[in-house]
């Protein structure tokens, strides 16, 4: 028996440092080449034909969405001067832009990762997900577009069908990967110089995870209101993600994180400013998604939250504009929320927005990382 | 005696794959707290010192740079109408930003170094060099806005400073430290699945040290033509470059380059489009120098061209251009040269060129950082 976790363990099984915080280390090219040694070469293989297939597949994906889209005016709705005042003319520029970009994420990262992943319960796991939730997007968009509306679906509807999502991976861990199924009751708490796991009942442990993938996807969702904004912050989570999946030994989970990011790369190349493609809901979500499930099954969904701050503060700022709304009875704290749209109602240019909340998003990044080794050790 | 090349050689003694290409590893907080043993954790914590110091202090710096040059007015000086026809109309609003912001950058990764690296000979090679590159920019700058012309200093005389500079450093390194002028001699010349050791003779690394160095602040200096483009291509440069360093043991290496890191975001945060502030060439000789510095004490020139492959690009658009036009009399390659002009007069807004070269920056980086392993054992 490896270690209690399995994958999740391996941190529990050697004893010499380097080994513990990089494990698959032992699988670099290193050695086998030129000391005659055999080791397996795949990982560092793996990861870069992921990333490789998810960037070239997903970029020819929007070469032919962008004039398939644009044929049907499958374009964001935009709300009307009327709703958001000064916003509009600022946005004016981007009604004509197709929508559904995300279908091309989807299509490259899921077919990546079938291509160069171990598929086993986990990765099964973050690719039914990413699916599922991508699915939900899917008919947000498409309600959208067909009643030339910004509603979309009713949010609580929306909400519900993400939580089936959760309660069905739930069984579906529980019944085919039992390791996945623990770690989403043993989810570990950074505190100063150590990291607690916590250990939740079942029923607590559900509501949890339907709290962390419905965050993290309803976060990235909410970001997603300037070219490039969302795409960007998600590759630099994703990268962040992916790094310590590979460090825990969990290919399984790194392969979607890294073929993720290589999608992001090729949708950025058509999302900058001034996008010629947005990923709509379709998009939003399924990444949101991949990156809960990712978290949640390497046990770290408070990493995910720090590495994914700006997805957090742009939460916090509409659920303290709509509190901070209803409490007072009629007074705002942003100019508007999300956070993104108060800073350019308060007078930075989009690009200047974007390019910031992309710095930002590095520090997160960077910061959840350098706080990571504290915790490699101790659980 | 630890092997043939002190830090360099970190690569050749220890047994294990783990500690071989991160030998830093061992210096990690991993353990130390939670077994009772006593590891030093410096370089984690000096990394993260020398990155955050020199984030706060290039931030503080341009904060009081830019209304101080506002009010002096010291502007870059844009070639008229009559010389770039179309670019001139592009570029128009551009007229008013003050240039130099160099010097923030500067002062904040230099003083971030001798505040947490151990300085030996490498690290005050690296920092001699930043220093000596940014007085030479500082000076074209200074030709330029007291001169009101876009010329500055001739060409000629930057390279014979440039290459003087270059001499100093190797007799610096001949009398300081010897593995640094070792390192000059023995650059590694990667190749598919192994990597050679070159041994140039005395005249012949002068010569090829002096090329790289010229050719990075040079590409790094053309590079800078379009709002955050420089800055954004040499943070992820920079932060490849201190992977590299970190494992391979030369901290006093890595430090310099997580501090230039660390002032980049600093800067970016102010020049990203629409920029307040330009860093003029005191900033890209600067930081081109630093790079080309640590890329040849770390044996690594070609890993330099690999990641740093946009000042590559920009740099031969321009040597094709030049040389193409004397050739044929009078013909052109590019629409204008460098490279990111030719995009914006093909059409691309100037926010999607320096996004999508940022992007190509990053893959450069990431493929740099993915042949590196190929090399770590083999010499």
């Amino acid at each position: 028996m490896p270690g209690r976790f399995g994958g999740w363990g391996a941190a529990e099984r050697s004893p010499s440092p380097g080994s513990e915080i990089f494990p698959l280390l032992r699988f670099f090219p290193c050695g086998s080449i030129f000391r005659g040694q055999h080791r397996p070469v795949l990982p560092i293989v793996r990861a870069a034909g992921a990333f490789a297939t998810a960037l070239v597949l997903s970029f020819a994906a929007i070469r032919v969405l962008i004039p398939f889209l644009r044929r049907r005016k499958w374009q964001q709705v935009f709300r009307g001067k009327e709703e958001v005042r000064d916003l509009a003319d600022l946005h004016a520029s981007k009604a004509h832009t197709p929508t559904m970009g995300g279908l091309a994420i989807w299509l490259g990262a899921a077919l990546a990762t079938l291509l160069w992943s171990p598929l086993r319960g986990d990765g099964i796991a973050v690719l039914a997900i990413f699916t599922a939730f991508g699915a939900i997007g899917l008919c947000d968009d498409a309600a959208k577009v067909f009643s030339r509306s910004s509603r979309g679906m009713a949010g609580r509807r929306r909400l519900l069908l993400q939580g089936m999502a959760v309660l069905a991976l739930f069984f579906f861990l529980r019944l085919a990967a039992a390791d996945g199924y623990r770690a989403l009751h043993e989810p570990l708490l950074p505190l100063p110089f150590a990291s607690i796991p916590l250990h939740l009942p079942g029923a607590v442990a559900l509501a949890f995870s339907f709290l962390v993938l419905a965050g993290s996807a309803n976060g990235v969702n909410l970001t997603d209101g300037l070219d490039g904004l969302a795409a960007g912050c998600s590759l630099l989570t994703a990268a962040a993600l992916a790094a310590i999946a590979f460090f825990e030994n969990s290919l399984g989970i790194a392969i979607p994180l890294v073929a993720l990011a290589g999608s992001l790369l090729a949708f950025l190349w058509y999302n900058a400013n001034p996008a010629q493609i947005f990923m709509g809901d379709t998009g939003s979500l399924a990444i949101g998604g991949l990156l809960g499930t990712a978290a949640l099954l390497l046990r770290q969904p408070f990493f995910l939250a720090i590495a994914g701050g700006i997805f957090v503060l742009e939460t916090l700022s509409v659920l303290l504009q709509v509190y901070y709304f209803k409490w007072t009875g009629g007074r705002r704290i942003f100019r508007m929320a999300p956070l993104h749209h108060h800073l350019e109602l308060g007078g930075w240019p989009e690009t200047r927005v974007t390019t910031r909340l992309w710095l930002l998003s590095a520090l997160f990044a960077l910061s959840a990382l350098a706080l990571y080794p504290w915790r490699a050790c101790g659980v």
